[in-house]
Order: structure tokens, then sequence, then C-alpha cells
């Protein structure tokens, strides 16, 4: 099985964004909120899965992919806790329908209700209902709600432990996510989410002994091939040295995967060799970033089922990066 | 000869720390803030560098080191101007003696008095003082000013221009740079140097073209390795090709320049795999962020020369990567 385990919901039906806009001006204009609902039909689901990530699953050849809301979407930084709350809700609902009309291609994770300086305990109850009735796996954390000024605390500080305690006793890992921005400086895909891959992985390996003793059954994937981490990886293992930090790989072992959204094959090469194998999982953000086919090989740029394919890996390697290791790391994904 | 371009006075007395407490606390307090001086004296200095950057040198193989004030010592987000300004001359100063006093060894970048919000105008006549009294070659430029919440606009922005405008005019390239940060959340030399070369080179991919428009002589290095950017290479052609703006390597030709301050070999073999050859330069940060000695190689992890040689370059290229590339960067540099 191939399992891919990041993709977002970014082709879903113009509503939700209508929902969206509709939320955030009543909202704005002290208007009473209230949930509401996306209005988007089962037919209007498959008309914009089935054309699209169903489709290139197909033609890719995976399985199956853990499905979350649209990353960018997300954008904790409107609004407040209540529109965040009804939003995350109605999103992750329209996730487990995804996920209830195709269950062979698709597995949920949720997105919280984060806002930027509201400790995470709001986003408990969702985290709930999310893992517990809808069967997700695990969820998206979002270590700046603020959308790009990075004002909440770093992820391993206490302000965190809350959502922390829940995921270990639920036992589902985190993916690591940033969402839109509204700072000017930092474009979305293309500078703030490797930012933030980059941003939390120097947090936990600063922090994470005391982090993941105190949590030793908390596991984070940082997406995107780890951000800039796997390129600097003697930069990493130099400071923790000079710091007496654990050895990057150490720290990782049990605790922190990167995923192979990594666009081309030096990149991915760059990524297998210095990450252990057993911290690599495989996925490709389809439909994601990058939309188009690379001149340089024929193929989706965000195909990266082929950049595995060419490193001519071991059966047991293949089957850890593809599946065995997806399997470790979301133990409640059991199919 | 080789050129290392990129270097920091990180050995500097204790003194000048001394001084900028002082300063700082002067400021907090509202007392009034005067230049004075670092009152470090040609010996200090002296000790200060010939066991440590000119060693290495000696015992690297590199003959001339493009040297600037440390860059954490920036710290842009402390005080105001006038502290701002005061520190800043005084570094200049500091790097002009270790120029005069080694002359076969340091070359000056100088850095500038910015602050957060204040448009970089202030900084003109510094840089003049610099460049045209001084001797320096080149210049830092703090894109974020704040210490890591980016207040400033984007590099892209007319913000920016009266620097660009004297820059051309002098003929001189900015090195992109931050300081430290006075964000928790950002490990400065792990996390704010990198994210800050991702952002910039994203800024230029996304505006690029409008602002080369502009200032066709305008040349920027981005250190580092250039952050995030070779490992993400296909991330960056793609969001180029969706977008329409330039390809990276068609919008780095004249004006976008990486170095080699990348810790292991597998990161400089991406490196050298991906960016053109022209628009590279050979760069240790010694002595900088990591100092240790990398026990997979017995050799220090930032002897960036050792990985170059691996590549086997041919003797062209060599020579591009060493001195030629850097020749053409700064061409104020005639030796």
């Amino acid at each position: 099985m191939i399992i891919d385990t990041h993709g977002h919901y970014t082709t879903v039906p113009a509503k939700s964004e209508v929902y969206r806009k509709a939320q955030l001006e009543t909202y704005e204009r002290g208007g009473p909120i209230t949930k509401g609902s996306f209005e988007i039909s089962d037919d209007e689901i498959r008309e914009s899965l089935e054309g699209a990530q169903i489709k290139m699953q197909r033609e890719r050849g995976s399985d199956l992919t853990f499905f979350s809301p649209r990353a960018s979407a997300m954008a904790h930084h409107l609004g407040n806790v209540l529109t965040s709350t009804y939003w995350a809700e109605l999103w992750n609902e329209l996730i487990y329908r995804c996920c209830a009309l195709y269950p062979d291609n698709f597995v949920g994770l949720c997105m919280l209700p984060q806002a930027p300086g509201v400790p995470p305990e709001n986003c408990i109850p969702e985290l709930e209902r999310c893992i517990l009735e809808y069967g997700f796996v695990g969820l998206n954390l979002n270590p700046d709600p603020s959308g790009g000024y990075w004002t909440d605390p770093p992820l391993t500080d206490r302000y965190w432990y809350p959502i922390y305690e829940k995921m270990v006793e639920l036992d589902v890992p985190a993916m690591i996510h940033v969402s839109s921005t509204c700072n000017p400086v930092f474009h979305h895909t293309g500078a703030h989410y490797l930012n933030a891959d980059t941003t939390a992985f120097m947090q936990l390996l600063q922090g994470g002994r005391q982090l993941f003793q105190d949590f030793p059954g908390l596991r984070f994937i940082i997406p995107h091939g780890g951000g800039a981490v796997p390129y600097d990886w003697g930069r990493y293992r130099g400071l923790a040295q000079d710091n007496g930090w654990p050895h990057p790989a150490e720290l990782m072992r049990d605790h922190i995967y990167f995923d192979t959204c990594v666009y081309h094959q030096p990149g991915i090469d760059t990524l297998f060799k210095v990450v252990p194998i057993d911290n690599i999982l495989f996925a490709s953000e389809m439909i994601g970033a990058v939309r188009g086919i690379d001149p340089e090989t024929g193929h989706y740029y965000d195909d990266t089922k082929r950049y595995v394919d060419k490193l001519g890996l071991s059966e047991a390697d293949r089957y850890k990066v593809f599946e065995g290791n997806a399997r470790r790391v979301y133990p409640r994904f059991r199919r």
C-alpha cells in the first residue's frame, strides 16, 4: 500500500469561501456569529475530487491520502475563537464526508480552532470529536496562528502542553503546518511554510529533550521535506554538538518525521542521504502549492513518488517510506 | 586567489559589548546618547584575530575574507536610530582598523544604522563613508530590523529604493543578513538566518522582475547557501512557472548570488547541482555559527572549502567560485 501522508482539500467547492467571507463580514460588523453550513452537496464533493485528487492517485499509483482541510484556508489570524471554531468544525465535517464518500481514498486529519494568543485548550473538544467520532488519525497544528508575525510561544513552551497531553492520550501525531499569512513579507507556500518547518525543527532541537521527556509519546510531522533542515543538516549537527543538544537524528527517532514534499530529484536525494529512513514519510501534497509539469522531466513537479522510485531503495526501505512508517506514526490508521 | 566572501568579526574583544550594554542602559533611562568609543587597542584587535580568523585562513588555504561586523551584534531592534547610528559607526570603524592592520587578510563590508519602521534613507551617509572613505566593497542589509517580528516591508517595496539607488551609484552589492532575534520562536543562527534567506529569495522571485528593471545594476548575496532555496529548487521553479515569474536561474543571473556556507557535503552537492555556477560565491562564515569538528569527517563543519574541493570542478569553474564571481559581484574589490 502506498500512503500519501500529506494532502489538503485544495479543490474544495467555492461555497466554503463564500461562507467564510460572509462569516468574517458578520464578525467585522459585530453581527451574531452562528455556525451555519457550507451547503456543499455530496455531488459537489464528488465532482471536486474525482477529476483531481482521486484521478491523480490512480495515475501516480498511490492508494490513499491522509486528507486535511486546505492549509491556507485555516487562516487562524482572521476573526476570533468563535469564528475559528465554526470554521474548523465545518471544515472537519467536510473532510469527514470526503472520507465517508471515498473510504478507500482518504483518511482524515483535522484542523484546530486555534487563534493567536489563545492557549490551545480550546481546541481539545474539536480534536476529540474528530479522532473519536470521525475516525481521523491525526491533526494539523499551526505554530503561528498570527499568520506571519509569530506572536505565540515556541512549540516547546508549556503553553502547548494541554494539546500535547490530549494528543498522547489519543495516540495521534500532529503535522506542524502554518496557514496563509497576513504579513506581506512572506509568500505563504514559497516562504512561510518552509520557514515554519525550519523554525519548528530548531525549536525542537533546542528544547526537545525536555519536551519529549515530558511526553514520551509525542510525535510531530514536519512537512515539505523538513524545510531547510536536510539541506543544512551539517549546521544542525554542529549546533547540537556545540550546545550539548541531542544529535538531530537521535532527537528525531521516535518523535519527528519529515515528509517527501520536495519537488525535484536533488532535494529528495539530499533528504534520504541525511535523514534516517525510519523518519521519512511518503507525501506529495497533491494537489497543492505547485501544479505544473516540470519541463526538465515531463512529469508533475509534485509527483514525488517518481523521485523516491529513482532512489533504488531496498524493498524493506520502500515499505517503510510508503507505508510502514506511516502506520507507526499514525497508529490509529489500521487498514 | 581564494576569497571567503562571508566572515564576521565574531571574536571581537568583549569591550564592544560593554559599550553596547552601557549605551542601551543610557537609552533606557533617557540619558544623553553620545558616540563614545569601544576603547579597543590595536594589540587587542591583533590578539583577537591572529589566533582565530587569520590562523584559520592559513590552515584552510583561503587568502582573504570579506569581513563585516558580527551579524548577531547588529541588533537593529534594540535602542533607536541614534544608538544604532553610533553602534554602526563604531563597528564599521573597527572593521576598517582590522582591514588596515591586515590588508592582505581582510576587506570590509559595512553594517548599516537601520531601525525597525525607519526608512533606510538614514543609512546613506554611513554607507557612503564606508565605501568612499574606508574602501569597503559592500554592505550587509537587514531585511528584518525588528529582530524576528518582520514588521518592515518586503525588499521589493519602494521603501527600500533609496538605499538601492545609492548601492547602484556606488556599484556595491548587499548581502541580505538578519541579526539576532528578540522573538523567542526563532533561534538566530538555526532558524532566523535561514528563514530570512528563504524569505528574501521568495520576495525577489515574486517582485524581482520589476525591481531589477528599476535597478539593472542591483545585486544581492543571499548567504547560508540560499536558505532553503536549493533544497526546494523544484518548488521555486514550479511556483515561478505557475505564476509567470522568471525562472529562478534567469532571475538570479545578474542579480542574486548564493554563498557556500552550508556545512556538509550533501548540502553543497545540492547547491552546485541546481544553482548556476556563475551565481555561487565561496564563503565559510568562519568563525561563525558552528565551531566544532564534524566527527563524520574529522574536519571543521565550516571548513567549506573541503566540500567544494570534493566536487571535482573544472579549473574554470573553480576560479569562478573561489575568485572570479566575487570580483564580478564586488567590482570595488580590485587587487
